[in-house]
């Protein structure tokens, strides 16, 4: 711990030196022409400067670790939606696809994305150690801790998807590759010049793709994999009757994914908002319209449910409002609050129609991350053209090229991610295993994975 | 994503031109007297002051990302507290009352609480969508979103009083009521010149109501509309036997009700120490008054029902600490941190003894939400000025005026809510119905309305 | 709530100011040289190191709030670990410790700990109060926001290793004891000169004692108390068979358990980041060697399982992350990311066998706190000198001298807290009693204490 006494004293030095000063301000110039020992302009605009470097890096940090929560809300969201015989082992992936991704994007991915661009990929910054004594040193920490956060959100909506028949090994070898490569190389093309400004290889960014906080960059990457990933390991034992009908396989405990819905929320504060890296009064409205597209998206799927059912659904609401928070994650910053509270109705009745598709042609996803991720990823991307706030402020905006831009951004997104998943899984499926055996997947993952139950007293 | 590599270059860029300034420097005079290319004075003090300002908006925000997590405190709390066959029914309550009230008041409620007064409420700014690029835009967007969650934990409030008896579909109704229409009002009257200086309607501000933090404006409005509702929805099937004597209905998940509580608790910091909406000094001792009133008001509590009951009660224990929380609410800019012991310790005494007298009187609140939100408000607001700093530290200050105008605010606030949301209530369950059927309420309303199961796969 | 108004005319103000003093600056100095009504260098300054100050305290209560939440995790995870039949109770004591600890910390454990010394301890600033309208005030406000959670924390870790059959008046009498007397005397040797420099009582900080975050001030110091009082209080009823073998007793809910985790983990990121008392770039790297060495620890922990018994075991990994956090307390702010990744596996395979060992010599801890942090502080400690950085870059470091220091503090905080500990908890054993009946075990103590049960309407 530092002396908080720096402080205090700093500023009671302040306030004597004042006093002293006074008497010198009377006798010389007190804003020397010879660059005496007062300060001069150029250095009291160095020292403001770095009070604003240093609020960017803390409010960096601060939404680093709002994303870093998100992490508990995956988990919680996936295992509600679950059965309670799988529930432990979900926390375990949880948990350690973070871990692995963390020294694994430390190790690679971060090199790969950010550095110096080799034409399709960055190629030096691995096991990055900067000089902490640096501004530039300092800032590189600060950014890594934001990306890293971002890399294991893509890595954990996999999770989901393939939930509840995936071996632990299997899993854990798949969320490297995905953190240490897969998303890597693909933000490399859209965000990699963010860190490293002539970035050649940032080829979407130079087009003007617009992602300001990952609509595809993270949730579509991760929805994508997920579909090959769901793909690959096929549907859980009983998902579908012999005549090919899709069954509900209810979950253990929706309370559970109603925290995770919140904890996601909360998290996606951070996402956005801190997405700027920069702490000034470009967050609010980013903030704002996170709030109003996940309300939007809410209350559409609701009532999308409610009408097509005859019942508000609850899991659906829940999805509604990430499939929300998931559409504005790339237009927040240019779009106004009408626009996302549009951008998050669309949202909220696609992810319904949407996992009933998936439900229909048989890929089996336990909590609907393709839709929510993947999907409704897709749409924020289109809708960063389709309702940019130069439309509706009479600024000129070329929608045609807009919207080319932003559909190349998707469909690249789409083949370079569930094509390398695919191999992945395939790969994988055929070496050490995607899927556990019948009779565990019957049992439960946790007694076969790991020997335990996640509520073995109270059962 | 913004480029990160702003600030580096924009640091290097400084050191950059300090060199080269260095020439000028002596060569001509730095702080020019005829406003040359060197920074002036005057633009440095604007420069620290961009500096401050972007603080203050980011601490806004990080504290309303706070408050709204207590509506994952206000959801676990009440579904803690209450049967698990109303659990997801009670998470679609709050996760759409927060949605829909986030809509409401960018429509309307924001209006009408902080627009220009037209005598008794607000009546410009609604749906707003303030140009993003000025200063005042930007603080319109963080004086929003900090709003918003205020609004939407007042209709929170209510849900937990009306639990596992109420409709659906009219408790949705009755939160857009609160957020757009009886909170705002009730609010501009309070807090309606925090954003326009001369808004005439805000006339108990006008007379020097302190509700520093919402004791009256947020909790108080929330408990009496909690006890209109809990009055016309009547209490559960098989709350009060025949000879009228209330019986226990026991929760369902205590350790889900102590995760709502620490989750509010956390939040807390957020409402009281972002009400200052500014970054400064002011901050510190908020903080520590609202952590020393829940902790008091926790043992008191805890204390009281040891002494009554025999045994320490567990859930009386966790209302304490809210209890402690919305008393310091209103006073906790205004006391010393002994002052905020005291109010703490009053609360938790209070909240079990107003508990037990609405239990005796047959408003049946499954929470304790009237009492910890109604009452203690109410006794946080006069505590306000029976233990105002000025009577400790010598400064003068009229105590008997000060209750008479805290005591006007506390009636004005229960007049005001308890009147318009009875009638509100009323004609909700003349119309669209407030109260589910008994079969329904029987079975529970997440079969009932939602067609599911909190724990399908578990129980 | 302050006026948000504030701040827009605030600028606006300014604006208008700079075209009123347009005129000025074309008629007279700006800088005046006679020290006239335009800011002075001086000044000017004096606004930066504010504006800085703010930050300062806005971080350090964030981190404070962060470290808070910190007691939710500690809740769930103790809560998750044991039996259903003790939640409730287990909820109550982690609410109460925090809150008799709270005005124990602000009556006496902070005068102790931070107050001018009187040899070996202080002994000044008892029941704090002080002027809040000076930065000496608000900064003693906020350092003593960010202590009060430190101490709570070293309360809260004992309450784990005493679970499921320590008597709820014994406990709480305990956990006054730590956070007023053990704990604040063993901080002052280590950390009592960061408010008041001169300290001379603390003596371990004056022989260049490394503990950034508290590896030893608060994780040792809480897991050598727990030690103590698992020794006294002795082994749950049927943890060990009649030949004295360690039977398993397993918890009633692992994703309890994994949310309290991720709730520590979330909030170490304040608890290390926040120990600068600092917005400044030295806070990078410690969030980044914090989130590493977690990491490391998840992984190690289930590595050693899986090679150990055959399957990756949960309870264990979990346990993994929380030793990476502990180990890399003292040292985050000086290793490198590879040291804190080092770190953070030895800290997993450390925990792995010392859980082993205490559970062979019949010390019943049902939640691995005394190796978590006990033991793993102790790592941390030690590691603080083994792997810091100066030695991998090329710095000058006396590793000799550093190890025999870390050496040192390590063993005095283990003869002070397990001798003081001990006595007080034989002192309580002897009196109040520290041990429910056997009867009481069996049932649970949450009928037994609190009449009630945490699922009632659930089982």
């Amino acid at each position: 711990m530092k002396s908080g006494l720096r402080k205090i004293t700093g500023r009671s030095r302040f306030l004597t030196g004042g006093i002293l000063l006074y008497i010198l301000v009377t006798t010389t110039p007190v804003w020397s022409q010879e660059g005496g020992s007062v300060p001069t302009a150029e250095t009291l605009k160095g020292e403001i400067s770095n009070v604003q470097t240093n609020a960017n890096i803390l409010w960096t940090l601060i939404a680093a670790a709002l994303v870093f929560w998100m992490q508990a809300g995956f988990a919680f969201l996936e295992s509600g939606f679950t059965r309670a015989k799988n529930a432990a082992h979900i926390m375990m992936k949880n948990i350690l696809d973070m871990s692995f991704g963390a020294i694994a994007f430390w190790a690679v991915g971060f090199g790969l994305m950010f550095g110096a661009s080799q034409g399709y990929f960055g190629f030096d910054r691995f096991f990055p150690s900067p000089d902490n004594s640096t501004a530039e040193g300092q800032w590189e920490y600060t950014f890594w801790m934001f990306q890293v956060v971002f890399a294991a959100t893509a890595a954990t909506i996999v999770s989901g998807a393939m939930a509840e028949r995936t071996k632990f090994s299997g899993y854990l070898i798949y969320s490297v590759f995905i953190t240490a490569l897969i998303y890597p190389i693909f933000g490399h093309w859209a965000w990699g010049n963010l860190l490293v400004s002539d970035n050649q290889g940032s080829w979407l960014a130079g087009l003007g793709f617009i992602d300001f906080a990952g609509s595809t960059v993270v949730h579509s990457v991760g929805g994508w994999a997920a579909l090959a990933g769901a793909i690959v390991v096929g549907p859980r034992l009983g998902k579908y009757s012999k005549d090919g009908k899709p069954r509900v396989i209810a979950g253990h405990n929706l309370t559970m994914a109603a925290l995770g819905t919140f904890i996601l929320f909360l998290g996606w504060f951070g996402f956005n908002g801190g997405s700027t890296t920069t702490a000034d009064g470009s967050v609010p409205r980013i903030i704002v319209n996170t709030f109003l597209a996940a309300s939007a998206g809410a209350i559409l799927a609701m009532l999308t449910t409610w009408f097509k059912f005859g019942k508000p659904d609850v899991g659906m609401t829940l999805n509604g409002t990430l499939a929300g928070l998931v559409g504005i994650t790339a237009p927040c910053a240019t779009v106004t609050p009408l626009g996302a509270i549009i951008i998050g109705m669309v949202a909220g009745v696609i992810v319904v129609f949407s996992v009933l598709f998936f439900d229909k042609i048989k890929v089996d996803d336990p909590v609907g991350a393709i839709s929510v991720h993947g999907v409704c990823g897709a749409w924020g991307t289109i809708a960063a053209a389709l309702l940019h706030e130069n439309l509706f402020l009479g600024v000129p905006f070329d929608l045609g090229k807009a919207l080319l831009i932003q559909g190349l951004g998707v469909l690249v997104a789409f083949v370079w991610t569930f094509c390398t998943a695919f191999v992945l899984f395939k790969t994988i499926a055929a070496t050490v295993g995607l899927r556990v055996s019948e009779e565990e997947e019957t049992q439960g993952l946790d007694l076969g994975q790991h020997g335990a139950s996640a509520y073995a007293d109270f059962v």
